[in-house]
């Protein structure tokens, strides 16, 4: 059950235009160095002109290099002259993300009971809230939790005070339904690094109050998607979704808790996709690499 | 796997103001009357003030009166007092359906073929489309086509054609992906009793090719909705909907395939609950007693 | 989120021949003594001669007499004279189910983080396991953990300590991965109050390691079976469960991971079944009201 | 909607030892004659010593030599020295596969329709039976129906007819409820190439009426499994598996009317993984490489 991180685990995440030859290009690079391929998975938008995409997994021990030597010819020797947008990580490696959340507690109290099981390889430095009411349940898991209040008069200083804590301290943030707009500039700071989760529906429901909405308009599937956080205010490239089944008996608050068992389970699900490296965004879209 | 009718099964279906003692009123009229229920399902949208939704199965072999009568003495003796909304349904009076139909053949298949299966308890008298596509997939079923054009200057007029051909001969109409908008005036004729099918998708798309959309929005799940057909041009009384999963690796046109799929189950659904008489729409929205 | 206890609930449940006018009589019944009924769930498996199960919800605050003379009202008027087997719960009277556990964690936090979330109204007196790993879990939610080692030859005074702590203490328990076979003297103390959850295939296999062999067989399925415990080591009548799609890339330890992930979500489902009164055993069998 | 073939495209699917360097070495060698890979699927059973399985698409207007030059090619330089078994398939190829039935229709009608909607990449140049019930629905979909009985006593002519029938035609057979058992001999032809459908349960039972076995047991998923048939009377390696949830309210005859549906589209998901080429026998189980 535990997620026993594997310290000889390398990733390799590639985007460039496809042409013949770059598979054979990389895998030869990396088989000449000492890599063991674990396990490739490729993707051609169109067989001709399209965009080449892989997420590669390779074993270090026997690398006849260091990592950052390695990294560095790669750069030069394959990359370079194919156009590549590229990243290596190593599991060993754990990610550092903060969770920013407000009141609800179901999507925020999913990730830190899943990082405590080893279900997630993960390290959360500490938390940020605009209200006080989850502190305890921060503490129970040893994680420091920092209540900064935002007022629209506050919220450039209370943005500044989260970025200080930030700053070389965490790779990424998840916002566990962190019911505060972050501003363009707070954003830029962490591309595709963001994490967010929100409620959706067939049809979508705009305004206050969607499940009442969806309670009045009876719907009968309500869902939840993960996605990237971007600078606009629209959804940034979508991680993951899913829904559940619901009807008539379902109250208007009842939807809401069956919601939010949606909305944590598929933030759980994209947090896992991005810490194993499985993602790659495409411009307005993902590449999501499952593991099937 | 045959459908077959239960020609002693009748269904009552009620909508009124709750009150204590409805169940009791209605469950003792009948049994006074010699009627066996097999099956209840009831719904109040609150402990107070709410509203009361009922449907029943009774058999009928040891009625002391006629069908006729019976509703009578009901429509006096347990409805007025009430304020009751209500209708009962007899199996072994098949309802008569006609199939609109454009180009798409999916969802028409799908309805045709689980009705030759004796999956569907249902009558067709006839297919209508606008186009001769698919008059000899009808042909193979034994039905009969009724191509009758429309562009808009004669719209007015196919849809007389139509209604000639609908009147007392349907009870109900199935939109398979008739891709005309029936007037005002046709619905009105048929109120929940018009059928129709869609796709869904989280988030919506307006416009144009909204399956290229999805794509480009990287969407991980795409839906299909059905319902009931009301005088605006939304969405009407949703009667059932699902989803599938996609990924990356779906092109555009792969989601399309996907989505019919959807589609044709989703419909197949609807088709179903409304023949078994397991509908009651309640305003904008439906109550579904689905067999679970 | 939280599931608020209605404290005007109570619950019905009736097992009995089928007849015509048992609704009629258990609802005008009740209407008489002021109870409002808000939802009501009926089943018989025969239009002739079948049985007839039945559960119904109902408001007790216009009752004409105390819950207990109303139970004997409805005892001698209406259960004797339909032979019925029945049952009345009042929400307001939480169940208290103990946890029994061995070494595994996932099925054991998953009711004690539910129950501190409010989603299952439920009161866990305290925690019996054969081990002492989880004590500090359990300390965590505030609950008390009764370290009761069993090997064959102490088993009987095991059981006989584990009877002391539960006699008057608890309605039910709850095996949480409980290692342990409890002895036919035990099980018959708590008759279809003692639920159950394990690991389920298709095909099914017997023998040890079952995971390694669903790895070893290639199966595209692993899923949980939760069901209360009968005095025969065959599995008793079964409440709920569920599957989760597996591939070649799943080692055996993955699947193992994967099934614990559905183990807890199906022994989630089937205690809230049971707190809720929807559950009625039929023999080998079960009817689950489920609310859809 | 259509499944268009691609003329251009081939299928590589290989198993051999895991050694470093055999991607390098096979998407080289490809690349050097003129194949531009579109897509590519691998999966090491373990980082040391483990079994190595690829599937990998490419194009092959750009080929340097002919398909056979290629494939001798491949066979001496890489496929040899790194002790692969391995196949090369073409799509523009289509696989010819008998469709073999008894009675049942779900499956049988299934496979028509979606090979005469273009859903399926499949010849079927004759059909079957050891009942001559199905052969008007053959003729509609223009498919010749041979119906060759099966008694005790002629099993072994019956047999020999159908062989002569098959030999040089067909590449595989798919057995739609064929409620014959196919003798070792017969089965020993077609190694890997005969795809059978049968209903699974959880748990599994044996003898007669498993549905009614079902019932009486109450579960709550029924479902179904693909596998290819084996030469023993055991289960061959699972292609695809699936469940349908259920209820006490279904009827035993109910249950198997759903069990159909799974059925049916389990097969389906099944053959069009085989004529896809996504499927690789590893022993007693199956490697998928699904699309998705």
């Amino acid at each position: 059950m535990k997620h026993a991180v594997d310290a000889n685990l390398a990733r390799l995440l590639i985007t460039c235009p496809d042409r013949p030859g770059i598979i054979a290009k990389v895998t030869t690079f990396l088989k000449d160095h000492g890599a063991n391929i674990t396990d490739l998975d490729q993707h051609s938008t169109d067989p001709e002109n399209g965009t080449f995409f892989m997420r590669l997994e390779f074993q270090t021990p026997h690398l006849d290099m260091s990592n950052q030597n390695l990294e560095q010819a790669f750069a030069t020797q394959v990359a370079e002259p194919f156009k590549m947008q590229w990243q290596i990580h190593y599991a060993a490696k754990l990610k550092k993300m903060a969770i920013f959340v407000s009141k609800y507690d179901h999507a925020f109290l999913e990730i830190l009971w899943r990082q405590a099981r080893n279900e997630l390889p993960l390290i959360i430095p500490f938390i940020i809230s605009n209200h006080p009411d989850l502190k305890k349940a921060a503490e129970h898991f040893g994680v420091p939790y920092h209540h900064i209040p935002v007022t629209q008069n506050t919220k450039k200083e209370a943005e500044a005070k989260m970025l200080a804590l930030c700053e070389n301290q965490v790779d990424g943030i998840i916002l566990a339904r962190y019911m505060q707009i972050l501003s363009e500039d707070f954003v830029s700071r962490y591309p595709n690094k963001i994490i967010n989760i929100h409620h959706s529906f067939l049809p979508a429901f705009v305004g206050a109050n969607p499940y009442q909405q969806a309670y009045d308009k009876g719907v009968k599937l309500i869902g939840a998607t993960a996605h990237y956080v971007t600078q606009d205010l629209d959804m940034g490239p979508i991680i993951a979704q899913d829904v559940i089944r619901v009807s008539h008996r379902h109250s208007a608050d009842k939807l809401r808790e069956l919601g939010q068992d949606v909305e944590r389970t598929v933030l759980a699900r994209a947090v896992r996709a991005h810490l194993e490296d499985r993602i790659i965004v495409d411009g307005t879209k993902t590449v999501v690499f499952e593991q099937h």
